[in-house]
Protein backbone atom coordinates (compact mmCIF):
# COMPACT_ATOMS: atom_id res chain seq x y z
CA UNK A 1 0.00 0.00 0.00
CA UNK A 2 2.67 2.77 0.75
CA UNK A 3 4.51 2.03 -2.55
CA UNK A 4 0.65 2.54 -4.19
CA UNK A 5 0.42 5.59 -6.24
CA UNK A 6 -2.16 8.61 -4.57
CA UNK A 7 -4.57 7.79 -7.99
CA UNK A 8 -4.60 3.94 -7.39
CA UNK A 9 -5.19 4.24 -3.40
CA UNK A 10 -8.32 5.85 -4.50
CA UNK A 11 -9.38 4.20 -6.71
CA UNK A 12 -9.02 0.91 -5.00
CA UNK A 13 -10.85 2.85 -1.96
CA UNK A 14 -14.07 3.82 -4.31
CA UNK A 15 -14.17 0.37 -5.78
CA UNK A 16 -16.97 -2.59 -4.61
CA UNK A 17 -13.69 -4.45 -3.04
CA UNK A 18 -15.09 -3.15 1.07
CA UNK A 19 -11.23 -3.14 1.88
CA UNK A 20 -9.57 -0.77 1.78
CA UNK A 21 -12.67 1.16 3.56
CA UNK A 22 -13.38 3.51 6.18
CA UNK A 23 -10.89 2.03 8.36
CA UNK A 24 -7.83 2.05 6.15
CA UNK A 25 -9.32 6.01 5.42
CA UNK A 26 -9.46 6.66 9.10
CA UNK A 27 -5.70 5.35 9.48
CA UNK A 28 -4.60 7.66 6.70
CA UNK A 29 -6.22 10.52 7.99
CA UNK A 30 -3.99 10.29 11.32
CA UNK A 31 -0.77 9.96 9.15
CA UNK A 32 -2.19 12.88 7.34
CA UNK A 33 -2.52 14.94 10.82
CA UNK A 34 0.73 13.34 12.38
CA UNK A 35 2.63 15.00 9.04
CA UNK A 36 1.52 17.98 8.70
CA UNK A 37 2.53 18.50 12.85
CA UNK A 38 6.26 17.13 11.13
CA UNK A 39 5.92 19.87 8.75
CA UNK A 40 5.13 22.83 11.41
CA UNK A 41 8.29 21.42 13.01
CA UNK A 42 10.56 21.22 10.45
CA UNK A 43 9.54 24.98 9.39
CA UNK A 44 10.09 25.93 12.97
CA UNK A 45 13.38 24.37 13.64
CA UNK A 46 16.56 25.55 13.03
CA UNK A 47 15.81 29.25 12.04
CA UNK A 48 17.21 31.46 14.64
CA UNK A 49 14.12 33.50 15.01
CA UNK A 50 12.07 30.68 16.78
CA UNK A 51 15.38 29.72 18.98
CA UNK A 52 13.95 29.27 22.02
CA UNK A 53 11.10 26.67 20.49
CA UNK A 54 13.69 24.50 19.09
CA UNK A 55 13.70 21.88 22.45
CA UNK A 56 9.99 21.17 22.03
CA UNK A 57 9.57 21.63 17.98
CA UNK A 58 12.45 18.83 18.26
CA UNK A 59 10.53 16.39 20.57
CA UNK A 60 7.32 17.11 19.01
CA UNK A 61 8.49 16.07 15.65
CA UNK A 62 10.06 12.81 16.62
CA UNK A 63 6.43 11.99 18.52
CA UNK A 64 5.13 12.80 15.17
CA UNK A 65 7.01 10.65 12.57
CA UNK A 66 6.27 7.80 15.05
CA UNK A 67 2.99 8.58 14.97
CA UNK A 68 2.81 8.79 11.47
CA UNK A 69 4.69 5.62 11.23
CA UNK A 70 1.95 4.03 13.38
CA UNK A 71 -0.56 5.31 11.71
CA UNK A 72 -0.03 4.07 7.85
CA UNK A 73 1.08 0.18 9.31
CA UNK A 74 -2.72 0.45 11.35
CA UNK A 75 -4.01 1.27 7.57
CA UNK A 76 -2.47 -1.42 5.98
CA UNK A 77 -3.29 -3.89 9.19
CA UNK A 78 -7.34 -2.96 8.88
CA UNK A 79 -7.32 -4.95 5.79
CA UNK A 80 -5.82 -7.68 7.02
CA UNK A 81 -7.71 -7.74 9.88
CA UNK A 82 -11.23 -7.55 7.91
CA UNK A 83 -10.00 -10.52 6.02
CA UNK A 84 -9.57 -12.43 8.90
CA UNK A 85 -13.06 -12.06 9.98
CA UNK A 86 -14.55 -12.44 6.44
CA UNK A 87 -12.24 -15.73 6.49
CA UNK A 88 -13.89 -16.68 9.57
CA UNK A 89 -17.25 -16.79 8.35
CA UNK A 90 -16.41 -19.01 5.84
CA UNK A 91 -15.38 -21.83 7.55
CA UNK A 92 -17.63 -25.00 7.71
CA UNK A 93 -20.63 -25.07 10.51
CA UNK A 94 -21.92 -29.07 9.04
CA UNK A 95 -20.91 -30.49 12.74
CA UNK A 96 -21.28 -29.22 16.12
CA UNK A 97 -17.68 -29.43 16.12
CA UNK A 98 -17.18 -26.90 13.08
CA UNK A 99 -19.52 -24.84 14.16
CA UNK A 100 -18.52 -24.16 17.73
CA UNK A 101 -14.38 -23.57 15.67
CA UNK A 102 -16.60 -21.18 13.49
CA UNK A 103 -17.71 -19.09 16.37
CA UNK A 104 -14.57 -18.91 18.04
CA UNK A 105 -12.71 -18.06 14.80
CA UNK A 106 -15.37 -15.55 14.37
CA UNK A 107 -15.29 -13.86 17.60
CA UNK A 108 -11.59 -13.70 17.61
CA UNK A 109 -11.65 -12.02 14.24
CA UNK A 110 -13.69 -9.76 15.64
CA UNK A 111 -11.77 -8.70 18.61
CA UNK A 112 -8.48 -8.39 16.18
CA UNK A 113 -10.47 -6.59 13.81
CA UNK A 114 -11.71 -3.98 16.99
CA UNK A 115 -8.12 -3.88 18.38
CA UNK A 116 -6.89 -2.07 14.76
CA UNK A 117 -9.25 1.30 14.90
CA UNK A 118 -8.64 1.20 18.65
CA UNK A 119 -5.03 1.82 18.04
CA UNK A 120 -5.96 4.12 15.16
CA UNK A 121 -8.22 6.40 18.08
CA UNK A 122 -5.33 5.98 20.47
CA UNK A 123 -2.89 7.76 17.64
CA UNK A 124 -5.18 9.77 16.47
CA UNK A 125 -5.15 10.86 20.24
CA UNK A 126 -1.44 11.51 20.27
CA UNK A 127 -1.69 13.46 17.69
CA UNK A 128 -4.17 15.66 18.53
CA UNK A 129 -2.59 16.33 21.95
CA UNK A 130 0.84 16.83 19.82
CA UNK A 131 -0.73 19.63 17.85
CA UNK A 132 -2.00 21.16 21.31
CA UNK A 133 1.78 20.99 22.32
CA UNK A 134 3.09 22.69 19.34
CA UNK A 135 0.55 25.38 18.88
CA UNK A 136 2.10 28.21 20.73
CA UNK A 137 5.87 26.98 19.91
CA UNK A 138 5.61 26.89 16.32
CA UNK A 139 6.52 29.27 13.22
CA UNK A 140 3.44 31.54 13.37
CA UNK A 141 3.37 31.83 9.29
CA UNK A 142 1.94 27.98 9.41
CA UNK A 143 -0.13 28.26 12.60
CA UNK A 144 -3.21 27.09 10.29
CA UNK A 145 -1.06 23.58 9.59
CA UNK A 146 -1.69 23.04 13.18
CA UNK A 147 -5.40 23.36 13.04
CA UNK A 148 -5.50 21.49 10.05
CA UNK A 149 -3.63 18.39 11.71
CA UNK A 150 -5.99 18.39 14.25
CA UNK A 151 -9.06 18.30 12.11
CA UNK A 152 -7.16 15.11 9.96
CA UNK A 153 -6.66 13.73 13.13
CA UNK A 154 -10.26 13.98 14.71
CA UNK A 155 -11.89 13.01 11.69
CA UNK A 156 -9.14 9.65 11.68
CA UNK A 157 -10.72 9.80 15.16
CA UNK A 158 -14.36 9.31 15.14
CA UNK A 159 -13.86 7.59 12.42
CA UNK A 160 -12.02 4.98 13.62
CA UNK A 161 -14.42 4.84 16.62
CA UNK A 162 -17.40 4.47 13.81
CA UNK A 163 -15.15 1.16 13.15
CA UNK A 164 -14.85 -0.04 16.88
CA UNK A 165 -18.56 -0.09 17.23
CA UNK A 166 -19.26 -2.06 14.26
CA UNK A 167 -17.14 -5.08 15.88
CA UNK A 168 -18.46 -4.17 19.29
CA UNK A 169 -21.84 -4.78 18.40
CA UNK A 170 -21.40 -8.65 17.61
CA UNK A 171 -19.00 -9.46 20.48
CA UNK A 172 -20.00 -11.71 22.79
CA UNK A 173 -17.40 -11.61 25.61
CA UNK A 174 -18.82 -8.47 28.28
CA UNK A 175 -15.11 -8.56 29.21
CA UNK A 176 -13.61 -7.70 25.92
CA UNK A 177 -16.66 -5.22 24.76
CA UNK A 178 -15.99 -2.95 28.18
CA UNK A 179 -12.34 -3.00 28.14
CA UNK A 180 -12.58 -1.76 23.93
CA UNK A 181 -15.22 0.63 24.75
CA UNK A 182 -13.07 2.24 27.89
CA UNK A 183 -10.23 2.37 26.00
CA UNK A 184 -11.88 4.16 23.38
CA UNK A 185 -13.62 6.68 25.32
CA UNK A 186 -10.21 7.30 26.95
CA UNK A 187 -9.36 8.51 23.30
CA UNK A 188 -12.66 10.28 22.52
CA UNK A 189 -11.85 12.40 25.15
CA UNK A 190 -9.30 14.13 23.02
CA UNK A 191 -12.05 15.38 20.26
CA UNK A 192 -12.46 18.40 22.34
CA UNK A 193 -9.00 19.12 22.71
CA UNK A 194 -8.67 18.99 18.62
CA UNK A 195 -12.19 21.75 18.42
CA UNK A 196 -10.43 23.77 20.88
CA UNK A 197 -7.20 23.82 18.30
CA UNK A 198 -9.56 24.88 15.42
CA UNK A 199 -11.32 27.59 17.18
CA UNK A 200 -8.26 28.95 18.86
CA UNK A 201 -6.54 28.72 15.40
CA UNK A 202 -9.44 30.24 13.74
CA UNK A 203 -9.71 33.14 15.65
CA UNK A 204 -5.75 34.06 15.39
CA UNK A 205 -5.92 34.10 12.15
CA UNK A 206 -9.04 36.29 12.07
CA UNK A 207 -7.29 39.00 14.08
CA UNK B 1 1.59 14.26 -7.40
CA UNK B 2 -1.36 11.38 -8.75
CA UNK B 3 1.36 9.32 -9.59
CA UNK B 4 3.13 9.47 -6.45
CA UNK B 5 3.55 7.24 -3.97
CA UNK B 6 1.23 7.64 -0.73
CA UNK B 7 4.76 7.24 1.47
CA UNK B 8 6.32 9.33 -0.71
CA UNK B 9 3.39 12.05 -0.29
CA UNK B 10 2.98 11.82 3.01
CA UNK B 11 7.19 12.37 3.09
CA UNK B 12 6.92 15.14 1.40
CA UNK B 13 3.77 16.64 3.44
CA UNK B 14 5.86 16.35 6.37
CA UNK B 15 9.07 18.06 4.96
CA UNK B 16 10.23 21.91 5.46
CA UNK B 17 8.98 22.32 1.95
CA UNK B 18 5.57 24.89 3.00
CA UNK B 19 4.04 22.52 -0.61
CA UNK B 20 2.46 20.25 -0.06
CA UNK B 21 0.67 21.89 3.10
CA UNK B 22 -2.35 22.27 4.45
CA UNK B 23 -4.46 23.58 1.62
CA UNK B 24 -3.11 20.15 -0.72
CA UNK B 25 -4.56 18.15 2.52
CA UNK B 26 -8.17 19.78 2.82
CA UNK B 27 -8.36 18.64 -1.06
CA UNK B 28 -6.78 15.02 0.07
CA UNK B 29 -9.49 14.95 2.38
CA UNK B 30 -12.51 15.33 0.16
CA UNK B 31 -10.81 13.08 -2.52
CA UNK B 32 -11.01 10.46 0.29
CA UNK B 33 -14.52 11.44 1.11
CA UNK B 34 -15.94 10.88 -2.26
CA UNK B 35 -13.88 7.85 -3.01
CA UNK B 36 -16.11 6.39 -0.11
CA UNK B 37 -19.27 7.88 -1.08
CA UNK B 38 -18.19 5.98 -4.58
CA UNK B 39 -17.56 2.92 -2.58
CA UNK B 40 -20.68 2.55 -0.85
CA UNK B 41 -22.72 3.13 -3.74
CA UNK B 42 -21.10 0.36 -5.87
CA UNK B 43 -21.27 -1.91 -3.00
CA UNK B 44 -25.46 -1.14 -3.33
CA UNK B 45 -25.75 -1.10 -7.49
CA UNK B 46 -26.21 -4.29 -8.96
CA UNK B 47 -27.34 -6.30 -6.11
CA UNK B 48 -31.02 -7.67 -6.48
CA UNK B 49 -31.67 -6.92 -2.58
CA UNK B 50 -30.86 -3.34 -3.06
CA UNK B 51 -33.10 -2.80 -6.35
CA UNK B 52 -35.26 -0.05 -5.33
CA UNK B 53 -31.72 2.40 -4.47
CA UNK B 54 -30.28 0.89 -7.87
CA UNK B 55 -31.38 4.50 -9.61
CA UNK B 56 -30.43 7.06 -6.95
CA UNK B 57 -26.93 5.03 -6.39
CA UNK B 58 -26.24 5.19 -10.01
CA UNK B 59 -26.58 9.15 -9.73
CA UNK B 60 -24.67 9.37 -6.47
CA UNK B 61 -21.78 7.09 -8.21
CA UNK B 62 -21.46 9.68 -10.83
CA UNK B 63 -20.98 12.75 -9.07
CA UNK B 64 -19.27 11.21 -6.46
CA UNK B 65 -16.81 10.69 -9.23
CA UNK B 66 -16.69 13.72 -10.22
CA UNK B 67 -16.05 15.38 -6.96
CA UNK B 68 -13.47 13.12 -6.45
CA UNK B 69 -11.97 14.05 -9.68
CA UNK B 70 -12.26 17.74 -8.72
CA UNK B 71 -10.43 17.52 -5.40
CA UNK B 72 -7.76 15.90 -6.65
CA UNK B 73 -6.58 18.02 -9.22
CA UNK B 74 -7.80 21.30 -6.72
CA UNK B 75 -5.11 19.46 -4.19
CA UNK B 76 -2.88 19.85 -6.97
CA UNK B 77 -3.95 23.37 -7.53
CA UNK B 78 -3.27 24.58 -4.56
CA UNK B 79 0.50 23.84 -4.71
CA UNK B 80 0.67 26.09 -7.54
CA UNK B 81 -1.73 29.17 -6.40
CA UNK B 82 0.74 29.26 -3.24
CA UNK B 83 3.83 29.28 -5.45
CA UNK B 84 2.12 32.45 -7.50
CA UNK B 85 2.14 34.39 -4.32
CA UNK B 86 5.51 33.75 -3.12
CA UNK B 87 6.56 34.40 -6.66
CA UNK B 88 4.90 38.10 -6.75
CA UNK B 89 6.34 38.56 -3.30
CA UNK B 90 10.23 38.06 -4.77
CA UNK B 91 9.14 41.24 -7.55
CA UNK B 92 11.47 44.08 -7.71
CA UNK B 93 10.50 47.24 -5.33
CA UNK B 94 13.16 49.87 -5.91
CA UNK B 95 10.77 52.23 -8.01
CA UNK B 96 7.45 53.50 -7.63
CA UNK B 97 6.21 51.56 -10.98
CA UNK B 98 7.75 48.22 -9.84
CA UNK B 99 6.35 48.79 -6.01
CA UNK B 100 2.34 49.06 -7.73
CA UNK B 101 3.14 46.06 -10.36
CA UNK B 102 4.21 44.00 -7.04
CA UNK B 103 1.61 45.21 -5.34
CA UNK B 104 -0.75 44.78 -8.10
CA UNK B 105 0.86 41.10 -8.37
CA UNK B 106 0.60 39.90 -4.87
CA UNK B 107 -2.92 40.95 -4.95
CA UNK B 108 -4.03 39.40 -7.62
CA UNK B 109 -1.96 35.96 -6.55
CA UNK B 110 -4.12 36.46 -2.86
CA UNK B 111 -6.98 36.38 -4.79
CA UNK B 112 -5.98 33.15 -6.69
CA UNK B 113 -4.50 31.43 -3.57
CA UNK B 114 -8.09 31.74 -2.08
CA UNK B 115 -9.79 30.82 -5.14
CA UNK B 116 -8.82 27.25 -4.57
CA UNK B 117 -9.38 26.34 -0.96
CA UNK B 118 -12.55 28.54 -1.80
CA UNK B 119 -13.40 25.29 -4.46
CA UNK B 120 -12.73 22.95 -2.11
CA UNK B 121 -15.18 24.22 0.35
CA UNK B 122 -17.09 23.96 -2.10
CA UNK B 123 -16.71 20.49 -3.33
CA UNK B 124 -16.58 19.32 0.31
CA UNK B 125 -19.91 20.25 0.74
CA UNK B 126 -20.91 18.94 -2.26
CA UNK B 127 -19.76 15.53 -0.89
CA UNK B 128 -21.53 16.04 2.57
CA UNK B 129 -24.57 16.14 0.41
CA UNK B 130 -24.07 12.98 -1.08
CA UNK B 131 -23.42 11.00 1.82
CA UNK B 132 -26.90 12.57 2.92
CA UNK B 133 -28.40 11.29 0.09
CA UNK B 134 -27.06 8.02 -0.28
CA UNK B 135 -27.28 7.32 3.70
CA UNK B 136 -31.06 6.02 3.96
CA UNK B 137 -30.22 3.95 -0.10
CA UNK B 138 -27.13 2.32 1.02
CA UNK B 139 -25.88 -1.54 1.57
CA UNK B 140 -26.48 -1.35 5.33
CA UNK B 141 -23.55 -3.05 5.62
CA UNK B 142 -21.34 0.20 4.61
CA UNK B 143 -23.56 2.44 6.18
CA UNK B 144 -20.49 3.35 8.47
CA UNK B 145 -18.67 4.14 5.61
CA UNK B 146 -21.30 6.63 5.05
CA UNK B 147 -20.31 8.56 8.06
CA UNK B 148 -16.71 8.19 7.56
CA UNK B 149 -17.17 9.74 4.26
CA UNK B 150 -19.43 12.90 6.05
CA UNK B 151 -16.20 13.33 8.67
CA UNK B 152 -13.35 13.33 5.79
CA UNK B 153 -15.40 15.81 4.01
CA UNK B 154 -16.27 17.98 7.52
CA UNK B 155 -12.52 17.73 8.20
CA UNK B 156 -11.89 19.28 4.28
CA UNK B 157 -13.87 22.06 4.49
CA UNK B 158 -13.19 23.16 8.00
CA UNK B 159 -9.49 23.30 6.78
CA UNK B 160 -9.95 24.69 3.32
CA UNK B 161 -11.87 27.53 5.64
CA UNK B 162 -8.90 27.87 7.39
CA UNK B 163 -6.63 28.59 4.29
CA UNK B 164 -9.32 31.09 2.65
CA UNK B 165 -9.41 32.61 5.60
CA UNK B 166 -5.56 33.51 5.87
CA UNK B 167 -6.20 34.36 2.47
CA UNK B 168 -9.12 37.26 3.29
CA UNK B 169 -6.87 38.52 6.08
CA UNK B 170 -4.60 40.14 3.23
CA UNK B 171 -6.81 41.15 0.43
CA UNK B 172 -7.66 44.66 -0.08
CA UNK B 173 -10.57 44.78 -1.72
CA UNK B 174 -13.62 44.69 0.16
CA UNK B 175 -15.51 43.66 -2.56
CA UNK B 176 -13.68 40.62 -3.13
CA UNK B 177 -13.38 40.20 0.37
CA UNK B 178 -17.37 40.20 0.66
CA UNK B 179 -17.47 37.82 -2.48
CA UNK B 180 -15.25 34.97 -1.08
CA UNK B 181 -16.44 35.27 2.55
CA UNK B 182 -20.19 34.87 1.32
CA UNK B 183 -19.29 32.06 -0.76
CA UNK B 184 -17.65 30.40 2.00
CA UNK B 185 -20.53 30.74 4.08
CA UNK B 186 -22.80 28.59 2.19
CA UNK B 187 -20.39 25.71 1.68
CA UNK B 188 -19.84 26.04 5.90
CA UNK B 189 -23.63 25.23 6.24
CA UNK B 190 -23.64 21.48 5.16
CA UNK B 191 -21.21 21.16 8.58
CA UNK B 192 -24.09 20.67 10.39
CA UNK B 193 -25.52 17.81 7.94
CA UNK B 194 -22.01 16.37 8.14
CA UNK B 195 -22.33 16.01 11.96
CA UNK B 196 -25.81 14.82 11.87
CA UNK B 197 -24.90 12.06 9.26
CA UNK B 198 -22.13 11.05 11.94
CA UNK B 199 -24.88 11.11 14.73
CA UNK B 200 -27.27 9.17 12.95
CA UNK B 201 -25.09 6.54 11.53
CA UNK B 202 -23.58 5.76 15.22
CA UNK B 203 -26.80 5.73 16.69
CA UNK B 204 -27.48 3.04 13.77
CA UNK B 205 -24.64 0.94 14.39
CA UNK B 206 -25.11 1.02 18.31
CA UNK B 207 -28.92 0.07 18.12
Amino acid sequence: MRNTTIDQWYTDLASASPAPGGGAAAGMSAAMGAALVSMVCNLTIGKPKYAEHEEIAREVLAAAESARNDAQRLAEDDETAFNGVIAAYKMPKDTDEEKAARTDAVQKGLVQAAETPLAVCEVAARIIKLAGRIMNHSNPNVVSDVAVAASAARSALESAALNVDINLASIKSADERERIASEMNESLQTKVQAEAIIVAVTRRIKS
